[in-house]
């Protein structure tokens, strides 16, 4: 099964740095914006949210730099859910450049249904939501390439 | 030891999204930020950059989210150095809201030394840099409260 083609972006002049390429923070913040893309594809959108006071939040990402981006490029990001739970959905998303096969990078992130009281609580999913998220996960786990989350160390030749 | 004050910020109003808080991406825009201020205390700054063209590469960068930041924060981040070798550095980063005790973030962080030629290339450390990176890691590891990084997956109760 394939991933879900959830977004696509051409590269804003200011996020290139000194280094003449597109900085770590900004792949984080194309991976941001997927991910808002794929909460409007499993219906937490911007209505759900107004209506409920329910959201998302991040509360974990792993990210491998795989490939230099540039200013001239397109990118788009495939979503997978690899997981999930009554309140959870733990997600990977792979970011790659139009015009070349091997991703620019390989991310996962976890995220965490909170309702948002004073102070904000975790929820669960609402049926429809969770048939959502069963569904693609149905649809996606395993179909990204790419290096999964792992202990970051250095790994030494014996 | 404490670790090392290295990157003092207040918030930016289009760092904000649509749940009220700092947007994921922006903690990783501050700690990629704090990451150029820790390259400028090892002497891999812009002056080291133009005269030699090697810079560094984020390979890697694992971010938990810990606690929401707010428009009216200022946020600190600490560094230190968890492990480096002959062309790597493993650095924590630890970011917190001033005024409040417990980190906001903590992040891990692999970073390569480059040779910016066509194409780049992976390149030691001259001796000035090693033994700054080397006296830092003396002064800093395992300072900074906080997480570290794992694989990451969704723990269920047994």
């Amino acid at each position: 099964m394939p991933a879900l083609r959830i977004y696509r972006t051409p590269i804003a002049a200011e996020w290139i740095d000194y280094n003449g390429h597109l900085r770590d923070a900004y792949y984080g913040l194309i991976l941001s914006l997927a991910t808002d893309a794929l909460m409007d594809r499993l219906g937490i959108d911007a209505p759900y949210r107004q209506r409920t006071r329910c959201t998302l939040y991040t509360v974990e990402t792993h990210i491998h730099y795989l490939k230099e981006v540039h200013a001239s490029d397109v990118v788009t990001v495939d979503a997978a859910i690899l997981d999930s739970d009554a309140k959870r959905i733990h997600a990977a998303l792979g970011l790659a450049c139009e015009g070349r096969a091997e991703p620019a990078a390989a991310a996962e992130t976890m995220l965490l249904h909170v309702a948002q009281g004073d102070p904000p609580a975790i929820a669960p999913f609402p049926p429809a939501i969770a048939r959502a998220i069963e569904q693609l996960r149905g649809q996606s786990a395993d179909a990204l390439a790419g290096p999964r989350s792992r202990r970051m160390e250095l790994r030494r030749r014996a």
